[in-house]
């Protein structure tokens, strides 16, 4: 019935759309196989993308020639670019999206992507002979053939479900587990371990008072996650979001329902997300702090559903119930479903390599949840990796890897492998060492040439990436050479409250100053008007980030080469690791216990972070 | 956590869905509980509506103020008028529809119906007290009160799905089945049984050849299933349909998995659709026939997903796909997911009253497959009616029940009440006695008065309904005086090949003709276009139905008035049915066993049809 594939995609979630995506946009056939044809790409949680590092991560799949970034251009109801009064390497594009509309956006994608079949069936097991997997086995008996295999089964793993002492099986709610892969897995000498992760409660709009709380508008203007020209929703269309906040009076309603939290007693035995934990577990952790921002979000065009950002819990209904109705503009709210939290197996990333295949297993590649990650980005960067490596490894080529000065991928791949989690792991600025390189701005600049190299992101893509690259030298050459006199400028400089001219200066020089950016000075001065009138936001901007933050860029290029050179650096046995007192105290202890050889091996330690690293570096005189 | 509901309605399927609307739009504040907010009015089966009398279902129930006229002609992609060159009685609305527009048009409806409150959870039970139901139990614990409660589990009461030798529990695929309703209900002295439906294949669009089958376009003319004005699509923006055909070899590669069949092999206990056959029923039962039609249907505008009507089938999976690729166009499919069987629990509907509440239990009502039912169309309309009966009892007031002679929806439940049924129902024209009256053209004008006086239809449809009434009344005068002369109308009666005027005569008259009709005469005779210049296309067929088959409609008012009368009449007790050779056989068989007392008793016997009520009357000289 089927014929022997180049890839086999297990899943269509967020990792496993973009594993069939990019396989089959490299030229291999690849079927995807998901238990429910109706639930492609569906956001199990909340309906938004992108967010601090996240975002970053959307525009990196999107450079490679991924699709997640196209298809949540065109979902989405609100845009905006969280932290732009930080600098450029912190800024983050984020979205609220409209769910059906995400779904179906990306079930269309797929469906147009030539070499993708599709099947329906659950995945029970694979066919593996001699450490080698050869294909699956599905729930209705067939075995279906293929080179390379993708695993992509998110929460659907033994998942069970926990509502108060309410406990059921699934995957999501009404959806069934999947069951089979991790016993198998685990024979073959596997270790699985499990996680958690949470949900709040829906809320039917209708029954909030918004006049209680803080609207949150989308930006004037979007610029979207994807590189190519994706046709999106005009600014003033865009729907808000709303802000209100639990008072110690909520904290004290939902502190009745801890004797019945499956996560208090014992009942939930994995590990939930640290950074993205519920409302339980941030009143436990954080008992000094008053109150916690909600985020009312709605979840879609036409719908009245409201997603409540911030309170994810799997305490018992009634008292989930009982503490939201104490949250402003929440007086009066009913409840569309309640918040749970589910547990599912995960494989510890430490059993991967680099290219996301299986150590123990040939041809076998893991990708998204399964991997210990939580996030739809998380998600879906890996898929696109596992993807594109499980069609390099088919078509016998060497696997494709991004190192950690490259791209937020390398960092969370890397971080994964070496470091593995104990927790589901999300991604941070923070976990980036080298995060003023690795900008949303620019990720077109680090990522699209390497992938169109190897056959995925296409012609029209690459040719943007060469005018965006053109324009900014061009840009950046005008600007080096372009003479201001004081009267050219002088008008502006006083606007900006700026030094003011008495003789003649370059362009360049006096964008350097702080606060002046070009959009302005081009706006305001006409000399700068006429040398740059032909050339685009998006290239001026970044022809400006490439000047303004020229010191910083450097700097951590330099760090970058200088670290390769280090990985290798051996750390001397007796090292006192007390003394370094700015240290974690985490890193000193895990120092001391395993008193890493090199330099490399230190960065790997799990709890380890890349700050901690360097102040070794700079201790060992580096 | 919840407030006291008036009415509870338990599923949100086609049934569901309507009976929520209904009774919010009467004015209860209702409660609609579904295990999954996700799959809102789903298409389990195929994506299309109406059709051979399901057509004037929906209209029916568009005319009595329910919603899926309006929702499927919002989403639709293709319009056909069935039998248009038959009688009237006999066209049917029939349209394919998005699969997913649909389901998100009929969620956007209900949101936007005030009175309708969502909950996601299963409910497991019933709350009953002395023989009176007054709420529901969900499975996260909850006791939810309402003064009614409205059943539409569809197939998911202990749902099991078939695929040759494989089986899984289950509502729908991948989705979970319902327990603990049952089994309650059985407690309380319900009989419930076993039915089976079932679904064929999806293919990939992509790899049929579509030059092998004949194209099956939409109608040049679309006027959809409501009357109120909703915006459709255009004619030329339609999707076509292909017709292809299976052959002997088709049937021998099908019969070659004979020996897995869950049917044939007994696995499955449940009576499927005598008339929506699986194909391997239809093979077995219909052995003479060399082929069988297949309607290849898109499943929405931009899926290349697609339905094979008339392939539905439980065979095991390699026996599908091997036979499927002998039919024409088909040679090199790929399957999406196969055909399966669904096995499921209903309740034999003699257990019901008209107003389809239990007799077993006050407050409690029924709606949907869970009544043996089978199709879209049948659901909804019992859920409108359920939905609005129990509005009426929870306010006290009055059932509604519609007459044979007024509704099919009235037939539908007259079978279902008085007839019980053995195997899924379906409607076909030849159950309705009366079928010249209940045409889908004139479904308004019987209807939307009667739901107006319960305060369902809208104050928009009842003036929609007087309009259309006084504009018929006005062109029904105005034929009836209009004068024409042989030089007003020959040029037309040539072109219609319809005899000359010699002398003046009436419009009426020759409207009456056979062949002519009234907008060609309008078109083509100045006169008549002057006088029915105002009156649109709808008032114009409007009166040329009521005129032209005016001796039919009589015929069958008087019938009406007849059989009412004759309800009681008694049957002589040595009645000899052998006598009677035009009566169906089965129906000499039951009335030979069951010897009704009176012709009303007589005509509930199911099999009974009612042609075999009228060869009895006239043979008692009635
Ligand atoms: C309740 C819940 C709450 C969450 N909360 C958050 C949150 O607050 N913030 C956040 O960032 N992330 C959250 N997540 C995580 C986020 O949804 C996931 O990280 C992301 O969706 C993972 O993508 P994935 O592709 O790995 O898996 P999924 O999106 O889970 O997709 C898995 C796919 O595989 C299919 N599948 C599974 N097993 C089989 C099989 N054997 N055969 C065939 N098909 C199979 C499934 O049908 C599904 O299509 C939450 C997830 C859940 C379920
Ligand atoms: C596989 C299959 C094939 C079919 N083939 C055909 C066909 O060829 N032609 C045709 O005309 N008809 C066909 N049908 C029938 C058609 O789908 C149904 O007749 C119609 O959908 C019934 O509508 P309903 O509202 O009664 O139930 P459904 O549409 O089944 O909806 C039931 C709803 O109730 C919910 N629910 C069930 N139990 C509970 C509970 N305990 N608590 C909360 N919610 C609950 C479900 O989640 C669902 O939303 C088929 C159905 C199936 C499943």
């Amino acid at each position: 019935m089927f014929p022997s594939y180049d890839v086999i995609v297990v899943g269509a979630g967020h990792a496993g759309c973009e594993a069939a995506a990019a396989a089959a946009n490299m030229g291999s056939r690849v079927l995807l196989v998901t238990m429910n044809m109706q639930t492609i790409a569906q956001m199990s949680c909340n309906p938004a993308m992108g967010g601090i590092a996240k975002g970053q991560i959307v525009r990196e799949i999107d450079a490679l020639g991924g699709y997640s970034g196209i298809v949540t251009d065109q979902s989405m109801i609100q845009f905006r670019m969280l932290n732009r009064s930080k600098g450029p390497a912190m800024w983050s594009p984020r979205t609220q999206n409209d769910r059906m509309l995400f779904a179906t956006k990306w079930r269309e994608a797929l469906e147009q992507t030539p070499n993708v079949d599709f099947y329906q069936d659950m995945v029970k097991g694979l066919l593996v002979k001699d450490g080698k997997c050869y294909g699956v086995i599905t729930g209705l008996g067939h075995e279906i053939k293929a080179k390379s295999v993708v695993l992509t089964n998110g929460t659907f793993l033994n998942g069970v479900m926990h509502i108060g002492d309410k406990q059921f099986g699934g995957g999501r709610v009404a959806e069934k587990a999947a069951t089979g892969i991790t016993e198998q897995l685990v024979s073959l000498g596997f270790e699985s371990d499990r996680l958690k992760t949470g949900t709040p409660p829906r809320i039917d709009g209708r029954s909030l008072d918004y006049s209680k709380m803080e609207e949150q508008k989308g930006d004037e203007e979007i610029t979207g996650f994807s590189y190519l020209d994706v046709e999106k929703i005009k600014p003033e269309q865009q729907r808000s979001c709303w802000i209100t906040y639990t008072s110690a009076e909520v904290h004290e309603a939902l502190k009745t329902g801890f004797d019945r939290s499956p996560m208090f007693q014992g009942r939930i035995q994995g590990v939930g997300p640290r950074y993205c934990p519920s409302i339980e577990d941030k009143i436990n952790r954080f008992a000094e702090r008053e109150r916690h921002q909600l985020f009312v979000e709605p979840e879609g065009w036409n719908t009245v559903e409201i997603y409540v950002n911030g309170f994810s819990t799997s305490l018992p209904e009634d008292v989930q119930y009982k503490a939201l109705q104490m949250v402003p503009g929440f007086e009066n709210c009913r409840m569309f479903r309640p918040g749970y939290a589910i547990e599912y197996d995960y494989f510890p990333p430490t059993q991967l390599q680099f290219s996301l295949e299986t150590k123990q297993v040939q041809n076998l590649f893991f990708a998204g949840q399964i991997n210990g990650t939580t996030g739809y980005e998380e998600a879906a960067c890996q898929g696109l990796i596992a993807g594109m490596n499980a069609h390099l490894k088919a078509s016998g080529q060497p696997p494709f890897v991004l190192k950690r000065s490259e791209a937020y991928i390398g960092v969370l791949i890397d971080d994964l492998i070496n470091k593995g989690t104990e927790e589901p792991y999300r991604m941070f600025t923070s976990r980036a060492e080298f995060r003023t390189l690795l900008r949303q701005d620019n990720a077109d600049l680090r990522l699209t040439e390497k992938s169109y190299r190897l056959g995925l992101a296409s012609q029209e893509r690459i040719e943007k990436v060469q005018q965006k690259q053109e324009g900014v030298a061009k840009v950046k050459s005008i600007l080096k050479e372009l003479p201001l006199d004081p009267e050219d400028i002088n008008h502006h400089l006083e606007e900006k409250n700026s030094a003011l001219l008495t003789q003649r200066q370059r362009a360049w020089q006096i964008l350097l100053r702080p606060g002046m950016d070009i959009l302005s000075m081009k706006n305001r001065v006409q000399k700068i008007a006429n040398a740059l009138e032909s050339f685009s936001a998006e290239i001026l901007e970044q022809a400006e980030i490439q000047i303004k933050y020229e010191v910083y860029i450097e700097k951590e290029n330099e760090l970058v080469k200088k670290m390769s050179q280090l990985e290798d650096l051996v750390i001397p046995e007796a090292f006192d690791y007390t003394k370094l007192v700015s240290l974690s105290s985490e890193a000193r202890q895990k120092f001391n216990k395993i008193r890493p050889r090199t330099l490399g091996q230190a960065s790997r330690i799990s709890g380890v972070n890349p700050s901690d690293v360097q102040i070794l570096m700079v201790y060992m005189g580096r």
